[in-house]
């Protein structure tokens, strides 16, 4: 890693812009007539088993093409169960190889944190386009070599941000930006899970980067930040540990409270200690309206002031976002969860993190 | 005020302490006797004529003894409504004439905040018995002033927070003592109101000393200190105003976040601006518990994570604050809801209110 991280900021802007640009005709003619493009999963754990493998089979415009693992117990079970051919197959270490296999067009990059920018490189040097887990990376840094990599292959980034393509969300979107119930006040937002076993990478600062605020915390940024359609300009975080031992490397529970440009105001919070708050809540100048649970792979839900319900048919959010990065790469267009759209969370999870140790307000540049 | 203000700091607690306890004995026989002690109300605007003179109707152990206004008009309403005789009714500058009255036990001051120190230490020296309306007052210093003048005086100083008496609020404070859900680990309160009309007091400086966090903001404050029954450890706030003309002189909107001694986070909303959030949510280590609304006088419910809801019959949280305040004279015990509370949350406030001001997480001394 340490080597890798070294080599990345010497990919300036003014370098990229010089290097040329890889088309992607034939990629994109290929796909189009196929209507199919080929997912390598990168990273085999509970997430790519239980949840994007299943959903690449819902969806209309991918398919599962290949498999990037350390494990060959993990391969060998999704090669039984999604018949992906031997060919098709690599160590985290060869994914350049993959330059050579016109099967596979995007990367799903499913791995710890601290790995996205190594992986995600990796697959754009090997001229793929990459869709990755969030958090985008562990620092802004990180996220712009990531960013630079893909920009230089001339492939598309995007971050696993499936909220955004919930219609629950949605809904709550279209609220604010018609103004049913006029501006927007006070947002409130809050996701916390029980993390469960302590030997998992997530508790580890040198895999993750950071503990519930990065996991869980980011859904409620995130929503704060495409509700209102601004960026906060200012954040006060406190943190409080209550387990010493079993979160020694990262933070167990966070509250921060952001201010937005228009005037409204954020408060949210976060935790791995418990399975609790999990909602979104907007006050505006007319009414009310909230999902809870917010966050949920399906089975979200929530009511407005005015009496009406906010709920609609289950989709897979997992399937749905990555149709639509597809549609993204087959009409060249950019992705509403870009690149750069998981480089300015990480940004702000950083100010909160710095708030939260300094115990000041920090202003979040741009 | 300010010549009030300035005299207050003068009655120390060595001076108080070497001063006459005046005896209560006279005025718990004959309040004994009646079952009935009189209440004098101060302030007769829209609380007092829609809240609390209803409500001593429905009290087991007050009555309406007597009036304190400089509104002849809403005197005259008072006295025909409920009967209260000439002698009984005092201006704000006479009140020391109350001493001579033995109908009159309890002074219950309603009017603005800043005036709560004047009116309280007025009614003391008379030998009364002091309810106050939330805030106790507008400055630490000024609390402790009406703390020194009713102990001075042998009287019973209480703060008027009602939520304290509302069965849905015993009941979760309740949930937690007795750990039914497990410790707590993030709390959630906020309330918020639209003021009205830009003429009111409430939002002048000098009569109000805050806004929407000093007037419906210390609702949530409170209601995570008596959660927890833990006093926050520090604070950090951000405030936000869209309607620099209406809140020139108060807050109009603030969020803030608190860390607790054992471990519980609480991250609390207030606006002036409008009428929205007025919950209160716990987050503990094995479920979860909700009041939606939580402040209001009646209407209160919520819910819990196993499913059973908490829903009381509405009570009149007046009749009952004032009941348990006069049991609290007759039987000479001290009152949940003391002066010294109140005392509390005011320099918490005050600390909220440095935190926004400077930027820094701000330590809660004792």
């Amino acid at each position: 890693m340490a080597k890798s991280r070294r080599r990345f900021p010497a990919q300036t802007a003014a370098t990229l812009a010089a290097a040329p640009f890889i088309s992607t005709t034939a990629t994109r003619a290929k796909a189009q007539a196929s209507r199919r493009l080929g997912v390598a999963l990168c990273g085999l754990g509970s997430l790519s088993e239980h949840q994007i493998a299943p959903a690449l089979q819902k969806t209309r415009h991918c398919r599962l093409a290949g498999l990037v693992s350390g494990t060959p117990a993990s391969v060998a079970k999704f090669q039984a169960k999604y018949g992906v051919p031997d060919r098709s197959v690599y160590g985290y270490d060869d994914m350049q190889r993959m330059a050579d296999n016109p099967d596979i067009d995007i990367v799903y990059v499913v791995t710890p944190n601290a790995l996205h920018a190594e992986h995600t490189i990796r697959a754009a040097r090997a001229g793929k386009h990459v869709f990755c887990e969030k958090p985008l990376e562990i620092s802004v840094e990180r996220c712009q070599s990531m960013i630079d990599a893909c920009r230089y292959a001339g492939r598309l980034l995007g971050t696993g941000y499936r909220c955004q393509y919930d219609p629950h969300h949605l809904e709550c979107i279209r609220l604010v930006r018609e103004r049913v119930f006029g501006a927007p006040v006070i947002l409130q937002a809050g996701f916390a899970i029980d993390v469960g076993r302590p030997d998992q990478w997530r508790l580890q600062h040198a895999l993750a980067g950071g503990g519930a605020l990065m996991d869980v915390g980011i859904y409620a940024l995130k929503a704060t930040r495409y509700l209102t359609g601004e960026e906060p300009v200012v954040v006060s975080a406190l943190e409080t540990k209550t387990d010493p031992v079993k979160f020694a490397e990262v933070d167990e529970s966070m509250a921060w409270t952001m201010r937005f440009p228009g005037g409204a105001i954020a408060h949210c919070s976060t935790s791995y200690r418990i399975d609790g708050i999990r909602n979104l809540r907007v006050d505006a100048e007319r009414g009310w309206f909230e999902l809870d649970p917010a966050y949920f792979y399906d089975g979200n839900h929530g009511r407005r002031s005015d009496g009406i319900e906010i709920r609609h048919p289950a989709i897979d959010l997992f399937a749905a976002e990555l149709d639509d990065f597809a549609q993204c790469i087959l009409e060249q267009r950019p992705s509403k969860v870009s690149g750069e759209e998981g480089l300015r969370d990480v940004r702000i999870l950083q100010a909160i993190y710095e708030s939260a140790r300094t115990g000041r307000a920090v202003e979040i540049g741009g």
